[in-house]
């Protein structure tokens, strides 16, 4: 395909900003894999930190490899007691994206001069993070329910942490498989959706990785990337009970609203993440509660896959992940943030591998249409 | 000019990515427009509070108008306690332009609904973040010094605030007059600098303003975009006089060294904001130190103007902007947290222009040259 650089290319879709190996979206099968592996086997055969080798390293880790990176993440995941006073601070003041958005800038270092040909260095500290910002996220859920800082404890794995940190009580195995597939799951999704995108542009400035990632969690912050389930587990609120669903539409169809869970500008058919959400969902949804915002959501697929699938609109993740992040008893409003805490390791994964491509500085062109040059006189 | 969309366009050279009216950069001639205007007329000129108007009402305000603007800034720069007590301590655990972006992502609100199709709110929150980073740079500064905190007093001008606030000391009329221009030079550099990118990317996702201005500062604070005015100075401070320059070049060129303060990807001239700054330098360099300075920055330019305009490597602004800045009596380290609170100006108009062009979500694509997918098996 060629493109025509006189004109504006809306959205820059189709133009190719990263070669990358790192994860795969076939939007036309629905598919999405990560270095080759499908998101399906991942999710039902892998922990995160597994995940965090796989996509650092390119391959499924060892035994012996998969030891290593959980203990690191461990290591890693230590903040400094001003690091989370700073946190536990902003949480009361602002939405916890934007805590999250502030206390993962105020991680960075006292001297700007990180070395952006030292990719070592570079894969070092984005474990850090990937392990430091699950850990802030659950900082930031204590100070926002009003909670003492409760803090990870030895042995107690990335997903436990998060999920136990947000929820404020022990979480069950069965609720830790499925948090380990809920973080897996939304780790990354090619190099080109809006927040991974930020990731490259700010790392092409040669910014410290805290920045960078800061970035590319006020990117996510907006609804139009992150905060779709949000939006859907909102409207399952409102519309009660699976009887109301076919009004309830009704009404948003003719007042021409947008119906969250719908649509997505790669997948061509039902969203694969999807699939997984509702693999899980079969396990970890038993309350009244959940299973009534389930209904519904489903009811809403039958109500509404035919006629928004002719206009190219699909069920995509969102539709049904609120259910699920509900069962586990995280907050509405930590929807975003635990999508922050998972997406963090392929952003960190998409800065290095940013780094090793060459790293040219994003420096594109703008189209002229305003004033001509002209006196300012007195 | 047609682009193949099969091969990847290194930092998307070339490529539109917003149609613009805000400011224009004629890099064959050497010339900076605001809105048309010269930024040599309206650095002379205007105050930034008029420029302010400028560039976000798109022509030079009336007397009225400007008092109206410099009103609202006056009331919009305030912040709470907690907000300032907040960037007090980041300021003292990371670098201040990390604590800079922290800071304005914790001005974040606690609802994340901003409406994108509300134009005037998203001027209005602009022009409040424009006052408020200009504040938060001089409390990171007390901070970073180990000052009390003194904020802004009734009637003082934008300009004259963030130096004093910086500074620590009352600010002359020259001063003030210096600093005006400096903070309208750095306002705005087209819609395609990789700060403004950033602030465009992020935008499309639907973020709210803070979250927006938050990213973009952290792609400032990369040292391939802010920051190089920074490497100039400290450049001059270890050549230590103007007779050791043809020496100390020597040795840079032969180790292939980067010498900052030259180059640019847009100007294939010397850049116009030079001219301005070297203007200013003649107002306000006074002292011997600084004398000091500005002679190693002219004699570095009289060694390799000619060897690397060869090479299409002129001097920038970077190369003289070290020393006025410094003439100022401005910490090294403030810099460029300075031309943040100066940018944010443009960031946030810019932000007003892509919501009004109606805001496509960018999602471009990746090329992928990774593995072809294969089972996990066990």
């Amino acid at each position: 395909m060629t493109l025509d650089t006189s004109a504006l290319i809306p959205g820059l879709e189709g133009v190719p900003i990263a070669e990358s190996s790192i994860s795969q979206v076939d939007g036309e099968a629905g598919r999405l894999y990560y270095r080759g592996y499908s998101i399906e086997e991942l999710t039902q055969q892998a922990t995160f930190e597994q995940v965090v080798g796989l996509l650092f390293d390119g391959d499924m880790p060892s035994a012996t490899r998969t030891a290593e990176l959980a203990k690191q993440l461990e290591a890693d995941r230590a903040l400094t007691p001003k690091q989370i006073q700073i946190a536990r601070d902003i949480a009361v003041e602002t939405h916890p994206m934007f805590a999250l958005q502030a206390a993962v800038a105020a991680l960075g270092p006292k001297v700007n001069n990180f070395d952006q040909t030292d990719f070592e260095a570079a894969q070092a500290r984005g474990i850090a993070l990937t392990a430091k910002v699950g850990h802030l996220v659950g900082v930031i859920a204590q100070a926002w329910a009003g909670r003492p800082y409760d803090g990870p404890r030895p042995g107690e794995s990335h997903a436990s942490m998060v999920l136990r940190m947000i929820t404020g009580h022990d979480v069950s195995e069965l609720h830790e498989r499925a948090m380990n597939a809920l973080l897996i799951l939304q780790a990354d999704h090619s190099a080109a959706n809006v927040g991974t995108f930020t990731t490259r542009v700010v790392t092409s400035s040669r910014a410290e990785p805290e920045s960078v990632i800061s970035a590319a969690i006020g990117a996510l912050s907006g609804p139009a990337h992150g905060g779709a389930n949000e939006a859907a587990i909102r409207l399952f609120v409102d519309i009660k009970s699976p009887d109301n669903v076919e009004n309830y539409l009704a009404g948003m169809v003719e007042r021409k609203e947008r119906i969250p869970g719908f649509g997505h500008r790669i997948y061509h058919v039902k969203d694969p993440r999807s699939a997984v959400i509702q693999r899980l969902a079969a396990d970890v949804i038993v309350r009244a509660e959940e299973q009534n915002y389930y209904a519904i959501a489903l009811e809403v697929e039958a109500r509404l896959a035919e006629r928004l699938g002719a206009r190219g609109l699909w069920p995509n993740v969102d539709l049904f992940s609120g259910c699920v992040f509900h069962a586990l008893d995280i907050p509405i409003d930590f929807f975003t943030p635990v999508f922050a805490a998972s997406r963090t390791l392929g952003w960190a994964v998409q800065m290095r591998e940013q780094l090793e491509s060459g790293n040219r500085l994003f420096r594109p062109t703008q189209l002229w249409n305003g004033s001509q040059p002209r006196p300012l006189g007195k």
